[in-house]
C-alpha cells in the first residue's frame, strides 16, 4: 500500500527529515509512519495533530502539544545558533509555537517573545537586544499582519513571516495578513502560508544553519 | 437638465458645502456648476480633477493642485483646531495632499507629516509630540496598510485611515491595505474607501469642530 | 507566561482601558485577565464571549449579554454626551447591542433606535428628531448595507458605520455590505469590519468625548 | 460567413427584435447587420457603439446618443403604459440613457428622474407622485448601490435594479453595487448585470406590456 | 421592545404583506410576530425557518414544508393567472419550492416542471406548451446556472433567474451560478440572490398580477 | 543566449511540435526561434501575435490570421478524423479560430460551426448531424459560458469547452464562463483556460489522433 | 413525483449510464433511483455518497468505497485499454480513488499510482514506463497543484488534470490548485472542477474507448 | 520638502543601502535622492525604472537594463558566496534579471539558469550540479508557478520563490502562480509578492552573507 511507505530519499534530499502532516490523513496511516520513524531514528515530528492521533501511537516517549497540535518524540532542545520567534497576540500563540517546535526539533536554538503586537510597540522596542541576537526571526501576526514590516524594520537579519488566520469579518481567514506581508514596504521578507509555522520553523533552522 | 442643479439643500443638511467630484463628469457639466458654486459664494473645491478641466473653469482665481488632482477656489488655510496628516510613502502623498486640502477647505488647521513609513519607526516616533497636538489623526498609506495600527497604538485620539493603490501584485489595488485598515489590532479606527483622502478630511474636519 | 500580562500601558496610551476580546483565547486566559482588571479597577469589558467564559469567571458581579456576547463588569450607564446606536434589522441588533454596551462602559450616554431598514424608511425619517441630538451616530446593517448612506443623508454629524454579516448567498459573510458602506456617496462615513460593533463603541465614544 | 446572418427567428422567439451588441464585434459586421434590419424594417437600435460604428453606417436616418453608445434608428417615442428610470448620480446617466432608449424603442412610454441619490432623499421623496404613475421602475445606481431599496421601498410596482462601474477602489468596478442589490432587504428586486441598461428596458417594456 | 413589532404600514407599500424571514431570529421572536399576523388576518409565511420554529408556534393550522423550510398558514393555492417554475437538478427542488409556495401565498396560480437541466435539453423542449401558457417564468439551477438562458432563448414571457449554492469546489457556493445568470445572452433576465427564492416568488407574482 | 534555444526534445516529449506563444516575448526573439524552426522543418506556429511580429518574421511562406492572432508557415489543412469546433457568439471567433488553425496545423482535419449561442437553440439543435460526426468538440463561449453543457448533453463526445474573456462588468473577464464550464451538470467536459483556444486545439488533435 | 424518474434516455445520450450524484439529494430518493438502475441493468455507481445512503440500499451486492464515498454495484474491472490515475498526497487518494472506480465501472482498465508529489520527483521518473503504457492518464493533486505540468511534460497522451480541496490557508479550498492547473505550461491539459474525480473518470474512459 | 530626504538611518538598519523604487514616483524626485547617494557612495540602485528616468539622471555612469527596469551605478559584480536565480519562461526574465542585479549590487556573487521551466524537466535535472553549488536560489515562475516546489524538491538549500505575472486568463495577474507557491508541498520555501525580484535578490544576499 503507497501510503505507509517512508520516503527517506526525498526528506534526505531536502533537508527536513522525520517529519508527518498529520492533516487529511488517517489516523493509523500517520502512527503507522511514525512508528517506522521512531524505530530507525528514535524520534519524529507530527504538525496539525489530534489528541486522537496521540492516543493511536504506540510509544510513550511521545509529547503532545495540545495547543499547537505538535506531537513530538526524540531529541528536542536544539542548541545551534540562535532562531527568535516573535507573535503579535494571545491567539497567535498556537501558530508562533509550531514554528518553534519545528525550529527546534530540527537542531536550532529557539528563543521566543510573544504578545509584543504593533498596538504596544513600546513592548517590541524594549527587546531590541534579543532581536539583535538572532540569526534569524520568525514574525507571526494575524489581523492587519503589520508586525513583521515592524520588525523588519529594526533589524538587518532575515525575517520571516507567518500570517495566522486570526481575526473575523473581513480579515478573510487570514488573507488579509497574509497580503500585508506580502506587501511589506520592508524589502525581503520570507511570507509563508496561513497558519504555516511548521514552514517558518523549517526555513528559519535552515538559514541559522548556513553560519557554520 | 437634472445634471447642473446644484443642490444645496442636500449639502448643507450633511455640512460639506461647495464640493464636486469630476470623475466621471463632462468637463462642461463640472465647470457649470462649480461657476454656480463660485458665483453663490465664492469658493468651490473639485476633487479627482483633471488639468482640461481646470482649464474649462471660468475663473482665474482657481489654483490647481495637480499631485492631488484638486482644484479649489476661495478661502483656504483654515484655522481650526488642529488636524494631522500622515502618510507613509512618496507615492502616498497625492492621496494625504487630497485629505488636507479638502480639511483646510472646510476649515481646519492642518499640518501634514509625510514619508514616515513603519520601515523608518524612528521618524515617526520622534514626531509624538506633533501627533500629541493633534485633535484628529489621518493616516495615509498603500502597500501593507500598517501605519495607521502603529500611529493608533502611540494615541488616544481618532485615527481616521486611508489606504491608497500604492503598491502592485498582490496590493490588489490597495485592496490589501484597504483590508489591513479594517483588521486593525488598534480598537476604533475609522477606515476610508481605497484612495478617499477627500472623505477622511471631511470626517477629520466633523471631528475637529466638535470642540468648541 | 506571556498570555496573563495585563499591558497597562498599552491600554492607557490608547485611552481603552480594560477590555479583553474573548475570541481565540482560552477561557482560563480570559478569566485571569479579566480578574486581574478587575481587582486593580473593579471593572472590565468581555467582548465575543460565550457561556462558557461567563462562568469561568471568579466573580458574581459581572454581566453576561448573551445576545452580543458582552460581558461586564462595573460602571455601566455612562452620562457624557449622547451617542445613538441605529440599526436595519432584527438579525442585526446583537452587534448594534455591542456597540451599545462598549460606549456606554466607557462612559458615553447611548440612546438605540433599532430595526428602521431601509425598506421602511418612514421610520427613520420619523426619528430625525432624536438624531439631531446625538453627538454621533453609529449605523449597524447587513444585507445591502444602505441604512449608513440614508442616516448620512439626514444629518451632519459624524456616522460609524458598521456591516454586519447578516445575510446569505451573495452578501458573502457581510462583505457586501462593507463594500457598500465603504463606496457610500455620503462623503466622510467611518467604517468598521464586519460585526465589530466593539470598534464603533470605541470611536464613537473618542468623538463624543471630544466636546467638554 | 456565419456572422452577417440575421437570426430573426431567434429575436421573434425571444420578442426582442432588431438589436445589435456592438462591443467585441468589428464595425463592418455591426454595420451589415443594421442594414440589414434597416432594409426589412427600418429600424434598429446598436448598444455600446462608438462614433466609429455611426460614421460606418450606410443611412443618414439613424441618430447617435454618444453618452451612452446607443445608435438607434426609426421608430422611438413608444407610447404603451409607463415605464420610469430613476438614477442616483450624474455619472449613472448614460446606462439610464441606454436603459430608457432601448424600452422606448421596444415601443413603452419612458419617463425619466435623475440625480436622486440616497444621500439627497429629500428629492426622490418630492417625486412619490411620479414613481406611482409608472408601471415598472427601473433604477440605475453604482458606489454603494443603495437606491433599488430605497425606491423598493415606497412603491408596490416591480423594481429592476441595475448596477453601474461609477465608483472607485473598494466599488471593484460596480461589484459593489452589484451585491448591495442582490442582497437589497425589499423582496423581490430582478438585478441586471453591471452597466446592462439594454438588459434593464427589455425587461421593463415585458412587464409593461403585460398590462393590454 | 422592538424587535416585535409588526411593521404593517411597510409590507402594504411594498405589496407584500404577512411574511417573516427566520432565519438569524431567536425563535420566540418569530413566533410572536407570526401569531400576531395570524391573528390580524389569519395567515403568514415564514421563510428559512427550522423544525423548532415550527414547534415554537400557537397554532396547528401552520404548514411545515421541511425540504424548503418554509411554514404557511392560511390561504394557499393562489387562482390567479399562472407562473410557471422551472428546476435543474433534484437538489435545487429545496428553492424551487420556496419560491412556488411564495407566489402562490401571493394569490398566484404556480404550475412547476422539475428536473429539467441543461443536459437533458429533450424534457426541457417538450414541455414548450407547458411554458407558453405562463405569464412569468421562474427558473432555479445550480452548478453552472445555463437553464435560465436555455429557457429565456424559447419563450419571449419575462424569466426570473434564481441560482442556488448546488455544487462544490469551482461553484463557490452558488457564486457561479449567479455570475452566469448575470451574464445571460439572453436579454432582460431578472436575477435574485443566491437561494433566494422568496424574492423569486415575490417579483413572479407581481408581474403575473399586472394582467387584470 | 538562453532565450532563443529551441527545445527540440522538449517538444516532442509532448507531442507538440514547432510552435511559438508570442505574448510577453520580444519580437525578435520570437522570429529567431520562428525562423530556427522553418529551417528545420519549413512550418511552425505562432500564437498571440502582433503584426509587428508578423512584420519582423524573415519569410513571404507565413500567413497572418489577424483576428485570432495566429502566423502560421507551412502545412495547414490537416486530414486526420474529424474535430469539430462550435462557438457561440460572433465575438467568440477569435479564440474559436486559434482553436481551430491549431488542431490543423497539428493535423486534424477541422470543422466550424460559429455563432450557435444558447438562446438560439434551434440553430445548435438543426446541426446534430454534424455533432455527430466529429470525434471531439471543442465549444467556444464567453458570457454565462452554457453551450459547452448543452453540447454536452446531446452528443457523447469527448467535449472541450473553453471560456472567453468576452463579455463585461460580472463577466469578470471571463472568470463567469470558466467557473460555469467547470461545474458543468454533464460530466467529463475538459476545461481550458479562459481564451485558450490554442490548449483546446492541442488536446483536440491527441484525441483525435487516438483512432488509428 | 419528478425526482425518481430515471432518465435512461439521458444518459445513453452523453454515454454515461446508470450513475447517481448522492450529494444534496434525500437518502431515500437516491435509494429508489439506484434499486431502479440495478433492476433494469444489474449495476450502479452512486458517488459523494455516506454510509447512510449505503445503508438504505435494498441490496447487499453494493460495494461501499468509505474513503472515496463511492457506492458500486455490479460489474467492475474494466479490461478496456488502459488509464493511469496518479496522485500526488496521502490526503489526495480518495478523489483519485472516485476517478479510478469511476473508469473501471464505465469498462476502462486501470492502473494507479499514488503518493508521487513533486517534491519526490524520483518516485514518479521512476515510473515513465507505466506512463508510456497508458493512453490517458489523470492527474489528481492538491495544495499547489503542480503535479499535471510535470507528468505532462514528460508524455504526449493526453492529460486529465483533477485538483483537491486538500491544503489549507491559502489553498482557498482547491482554488489555488485549480488555477495552477489552467494555467499550466504544458499545452491541452484537461481541467475538471475541485475534487471532481468522477468527470476525470468518464472523460479518460471517453478517450480510452476511441482506440477501437 | 519631505520627498527628498534621504533617510540614511533606515536603510542601514535594515541593511540594504542605497536603493529607489522608482514606480509611482515623479522623475524629478527619484532623479534627486539618486544624485544624492551617488554623491554619498558612489553607487545606487533604482528598480522599476522607465527610459524617462534614466534620461533624467545627471550621470554618465549608471547602466540601464531596460528589460528588467533597473538603473544601477557603481560596483556592480559581488563576488561573495553564491546565489543561483532560475526562471521557468523566457516571458520571466525581466524579474530573474531584476532580482540577479539586486543581489549582484548588494555583493553577492550570481549565477543564472533561465528557461527550465516545468514541461521541460530534463533541462533543470541536467543542472543539479549548478544548483548543488548555490548557498540560496532564487526561483521564478509565472502561469503555474510550480518550478519552486521542483527545484526545493532536489536541494536542500533555502529556496526563494517569486511568482511573476506571466500568464493571461485564469493566471489573475500572477495570482495563481503566488498561490501555488504558498501551498508548495515543500516545506519552507520563502515565498515573494508578484515580480518582486528586488526583494528576492535583498533576501538572498542576507541568507548568501550569513556564512562568513
Amino acid at each position: 500500500m503507497e501510503v505507509a511507505k517512508v520516503d527517506h530519499h526525498r526528506t534526505s534530499l531536502q533537508g527536513i527529515p522525520e517529519v508527518i502532516l498529520a492533516r487529511g490523513k488517517r489516523t493509523e496511516d500517520v502512527a503507522r509512519v511514525a512508528m517506522a520513524m521512531y524505530k530507525r531514528s528514535k524520534r519524529f515530528l507530527i504538525t496539525k495533530a489530534s489528541a486522537e492521533v496521540y492516543e493511536g501511537l504506540g510509544t510513550g516517549e511521545a509529547v503532545f502539544h495540545e495547543r499547537s497540535g505538535i506531537i513530538v518524540a526524540g531529541g528536542m532542545g536544539g542548541r545551534k545558533g540562535r532562531v527568535l520567534v516573535v507573535s503579535a497576540g494571545t491567539s497567535d500563540i498556537p501558530v508562533a509555537e509550531e514554528a518553534a517546535l519545528t525550529a527546534s526539533f530540527l537542531g536550532s536554538r529557539v528563543e521566543t517573545l510573544y504578545d509584543v503586537g504593533v498596538a504596544g510597540l513600546h513592548r517590541l522596542l524594549g527587546n531590541r537586544e534579543e532581536i539583535g541576537l538572532a540569526r534569524c526571526i520568525i514574525v507571526v501576526a494575524g489581523m492587519e499582519g503589520a508586525l513583521p514590516s515592524v520588525v523588519g524594520g529594526i533589524t538587518d537579519k532575515p525575517v520571516i513571516a507567518v500570517p495566522t488566520s486570526v481575526g473575523y469579518g473581513a480579515s478573510l481567514g487570514g488573507f488579509a495578513a497574509l497580503l500585508a506581508m506580502l506587501n511589506s514596504c520592508v524589502p525581503g521578507i520570507a511570507v509563508m502560508n496561513i497558519d504555516n509555522g511548521f514552514g517558518a520553523g523549517c526555513l528559519a533552522h535552515k538559514i541559522n544553519s548556513m553560519v557554520r
